[in-house]
Formats: C-alpha cells, sequence, structure tokens
C-alpha cells in the first residue's frame, strides 16, 4: 500500500493564553504513512476513531509543557486495531480505548512499552452505548464525576450542592449523581442553552452565571454542603460567602485561570470558622479504588437512561484545534468528541 | 463591704483595623461593685486571676461583633470563687476556669445559666503546672493543636511539615507534636528572638520570615506534606509551591487578615493536580472528641518538662488593650497572659 497522509493535531508554539486555530494548536497534514510497511516493534498500528476533547488539554500548551513542538498531544481516544505485533492484541478489528495518551493523529502507533503498561485497553461496549460514550460519560469525564463524589462528597439527603460547569461532561452527571442521592442541585452553566440542558437534567436550580448574579442565587437558594467546582478564582469566594458549616469543596477544574493569570481567592480565611475541607480532585490516582464501582453503578444507568449524557460531535480531526478552544471559553455545550475515522 | 472598683476591658468603638488601645480597646474604670451584696440570682461570684489574649479577640471588635459597646469582652480565664448561689460550686476560693466567655474584668458575675450550660468548669491542676498554662499550652491553645493534628494532619514518619506562627501559643505545641512524631520540622515566625525559641524547641529548620524568603526556605527544604497555618494569603500561597503530591494543609488562622483587607490566594488550583486537602480548622466542636486524649497524652507532658512553652506575662488587667495589639502585629514572644489578681 503507497504511503497516505496522516494528519495531526500538533503543538506549534506555548502560550498560556487562549490557543489559537492554526497558529498555536495546528492540524497538520505534512507527514504520510504507508498501513502495511511502518514498523511497529513489537507494537501495534491502530486507526483513531474518536478523540476526547478536554479543558485540561490546555496544558499541552502552556510553557512547560511535556509535549515537544511539532509533535501531536494526547488525550482520550478510541481506536481500532490494524496490525499488531503484541501478543495482548490478536484480532484485527478490535476496539481499544486508550487511556489518555492517544496521540492526536490519523494512523498511529502504540509502543510496546505502551502496550504493556496498559495505556490501551480492549473495549466491549453496551448495546445501547455509542463508543463516543466511553471517552465520556462512561470513560475519564465520568469517572471524575464519581471517584471525587465518592471519595469527598460525602452526602446526606436534603443537603444542598453547587455544581459549576455543570451542563458539562463531568458537572452533568455530578449533578445527576446528586440528584439521585436525594440533595437539591444548583447548577451555574454560561448559555441558556445550557441552562435548559441542566433544566431536562432535574437541576433544582440552575441558572446563567452571564446574566445572573452567582452570589445572589446562593444567598436565596443555600447555604451550600457541598461545592463542586470547575472555575476557581471568583467562584470559590462565592461559595464561601454562602457555606454551611461543615461543607465539602471538591475543586476538580479552575478553568478561569488555564488561558491567563489564574483569579486569586479573597475569603479563604472563612473555611477557619465555618471548618469547611476543601479537596484538590485528580482523577487518576482514584481510578483503581473505584472503577469496579463505577462499571456497576453508572454505566449501567447511562445504558439504561436513567443518567443522561449530551455530546458535541465534530467530523474530521482538523476540527480538534478549534474544539479545544471552544471546550475552553465554554462555546461547546456537550461532552466534546472528534469523530477522527470511521469503523 | 463598701462599693470597690470593678475595671474592664471593654469594646469602644468598632474597627476592621487595628485595634488601638485606649480609643478601640478601652479599660475603664468607671464601674464599681459590692462584693458583699451584688445580687447573684442563682449564679456565683468570682475574682478573675488570669486572662487570655488571643488573636481570634479581635472579631469582638469588628464590625458585626457580638459585644455591645461599652461592655467588656470576653475569654479564656481562671477565676477564684468568692461567693456562690449554684450547688455545682460551694467551695469557696476554689479555682476555676471559664471556657471563652470569661468577661474581662476584675470580678465577675456568671449567671445560673452560664454555671449551667458549663461556661465555667473547677480545675485541678498539676503541681509543676501553674495556673496560667491551663489557658494556654494545656487549655484552649494546646487543644487547637492536639485536636487539628489528631483530626487532619495524617502524620507519617519522615514526612515535612511547615507551620508559621510557630513560636506562638498553637504553633509552638504543633512543632513539638510533630517533632516527636519524627517529622522534619520548619518553622517561621516574625523576629529572632522567636527563631531562638524555635531553635530550643527543636525545630529543624527555623527562620524568620521577614528577613528571609519562604519561597527559598521551602524550595530547599520541602517539598511540604503536611502545611499548619495561621498567617492566611501569601503564606498559602508560598506553600502551595512547594508542595508535595497529597499535602494536607490546616487552616488554623489568617493573622494576616484579622485587620484589614485578607490577602487573596493566587495559586489555589494547584491543589488539584497535588491532590491537597484543606482543612478549615475549628477548635471548639472538636474538643468533646479529643479532651481525654489531649489529658492524658499532652498535659502531662507539659508538666514533665517534655513539651516546653513560652508566656509573657502582663500584671494588670489594664495591659489588656496593649497585649491584644501585640499578639495581633507580633509584639509578643511566648502565650499571652494577662495577670488580673493575685490567689
Amino acid at each position: 500500500m503507497p504511503e497516505i497522509t496522516n494528519a495531526r493535531h500538533v503543538v506549534n508554539e506555548y502560550t498560556s493564553g487562549y490557543p489559537i486555530p492554526g497558529q498555536t494548536t495546528v492540524y497538520d497534514t505534512t507527514q504520510t504513512i504507508d498501513l502495511d510497511t511502518v514498523p511497529l516493534n513489537g507494537g501495534i498500528l491502530a486507526k483513531v476513531l474518536l478523540l476526547s476533547v478536554d479543558p485540561y488539554l490546555k496544558r499541552f500548551f502552556n510553557p512547560g509543557s511535556p509535549v515537544p513542538l511539532g509533535s501531536p498531544i494526547t488525550s482520550y481516544g478510541i481506536l481500532k486495531l490494524i496490525r499488531s505485533e503484541h501478543e495482548k492484541f490478536t484480532t484485527l478489528g478490535a476496539i481499544l480505548i486508550g487511556h489518555g495518551n492517544t496521540r492526536h493523529e490519523e494512523y498511529t502507533i502504540i509502543t510496546k512499552e505502551e502496550v504493556a503498561s496498559g495505556s490501551v485497553t480492549a473495549l466491549t461496549p453496551y448495546e445501547n452505548l455509542p463508543l463516543s460514550v466511553y471517552i465520556g460519560a462512561a470513560g475519564m469525564p465520568g469517572l471524575t464525576a464519581f471517584t471525587g463524589w465518592k471519595k469527598y462528597a460525602d452526602p446526606k439527603e436534603g443537603e444542598t450542592v453547587f455544581v459549576t460547569t455543570a451542563a458539562g461532561a463531568v458537572g452533568s452527571l455530578v449533578v445527576q449523581i446528586a440528584k439521585h442521592a436525594g440533595l437539591k442541585v444548583i447548577g451555574s452553566a454560561g448559555s441558556e442553552e445550557k441552562v435548559k440542558f441542566l433544566k431536562e437534567l432535574g437541576v433544582h436550580v440552575a441558572f446563567n452565571y452571564k446574566t445572573t448574579d452567582t452570589r445572589e442565587v446562593l444567598k436565596n437558594e443555600g447555604p451550600i454542603d457541598i461545592f463542586w467546582d470547575h472555575v476557581g478564582g471568583d467562584s470559590i469566594d462565592a461559595a464561601l460567602e454562602n457555606s454551611n458549616i461543615g461543607a465539602r469543596y471538591i475543586i476538580c477544574g479552575a478553568i478561569s485561570g488555564y488561558s491567563g493569570q489564574p483569579a486569586p481567592v479573597h475569603n479563604l480565611a472563612r473555611i477557619m470558622y465555618s471548618q469547611i475541607n476543601i479537596y484538590g480532585h485528580f482523577v487518576i490516582p482514584l481510578i483503581p479504588q473505584y472503577q469496579a464501582a463505577f462499571d456497576e453503578e453508572i454505566v449501567p444507568r447511562l445504558a439504561d437512561g436513567t443518567f443522561k449524557y449530551r455530546e458535541d460531535r465534530l467530523d474530521g480531526l482538523e476540527k480538534a484545534p478549534q474544539a479545544l478552544l471552544d471546550v475552553l471559553n465554554g462555546g461547546n455545550v456537550g461532552k466534546s468528541v472528534v469523530v477522527v475515522g470511521e469503523e
């Protein structure tokens, strides 16, 4: 087979500001690949079907990024096996899931060492769940919601929880888990469309933080017992001003500071008299402890429709640079997924 | 007996800034009392021997203070029983300890309701411990150190702890508990004399934060696993820049913001990737859980000299206004105690 183009989504320059598609985050078509002859050296060759676009990917474009200039970034992805030199994967055409280090390119070689380290595993999806859900609500974002809730929330029926970026991939599962646990759920989002989605999810108090003052809502609907935050800065201050004694804060993101100076927090001293606990939540180390419970409690409920999810599907890897900018500035509504190839 | 003066330490005005002795915090001698005839209405009359002066007393002078203008503030105190109409206290001359709501006056009536609520209890001190220690290292400040350490620190031998205001009433016990637990202890204080005291306590790395850059020390001697803070603001930022994965922060004060705008925290987003937990520590609700262990583990070690303490004793209630200003701006060295009367 002749060499064909292997398009990639690469880091072209580092910036602490928003990544600019075509300048910072570049769709690059200069590389080619011969699928039949490219050396695998004991690894596997896969066709990339789907790639996840998440706010945390911004860090690959920051100064100090672990990704060299000109190289593709990595994320969670869904793959199809094309060739294998590794005994772990022998069924050509099998569907695989790449755990965080799937390179943003149309065809990708996963080295022998990467395969051995468990960076990809085989996937057997539920009939009712599209593959893309396994990099969304049934994948890392879902696990983020579930592990943080299990580890830190300590929820009691009748308590009040406030979730920022509540319509996002993580937040939308958090609000549903909280609602099912019998809590009063307050959720904020950045557009009327997202607020509508939150209401469809059964969020008790859904509001657009751009047109409604967060402090007013919390003053009227709080005080809050659990705060799940993806925003940082002023949202934490607003929560501190309206927290119940003994509140738990799960800090799961700080999107307000990803592309510029992080917003400072002024009211941190309030955590003392209010005996608030603040947990910095990072999903990866918690997965071994909670994966089995997640597979049992959450994934079947996604398949049977108890828990809902929403996706923004974008066709073509060339959309990935813009998709990243969108998730950083709120331009998407559901979980952002780039469809790179067909099964 | 004729009426005698009953001097008091009263709130004369509210201020968000530093309290000015003679203007904000006033030593008032306008009231009199007849010790024989003053009505007790089922309560008790006590002579005040010792009063504790702690940074948190600043809140009684803040706008929104629970203490009316012209009334005495309250703190922990040591009392001697003069008259009693309450069956709980019948031995005249008995030594009592007032738990936080001892009014700053030379003679004080504790109402029937206050006695019933447990606001004063009888005290039987160790022979080797002066009474004042029971409002210091063996009292609320000691309990603050002990309960916070037990509840939140989760210490492992060989870990590194950083304590601010380390020479203070709470900090000086924290550093000793940490040292005895096999941790490396870094302590900061605001004068050379305090640094000398820290070295006497066996603190491994003691420094004056006014002349030595905290970030440099933490960079060289950290990363830190446990952060015990009384300062807030920039000290938290410095810790965030030099914390180990999984660090625990015990926020036990925010003295940098007690008399002005609290300093904002810029790096809070770092708690996410570093999986830091931050605990707002308030001693009062934890006392029931830990009082017995404190009496068993700490108080005997204060009596036998294993754990050391240092006091700034000031003679006369008229010193209380200045004493409060001193503990707020770092003018004291040890636990600040005002000697109001003699046994």
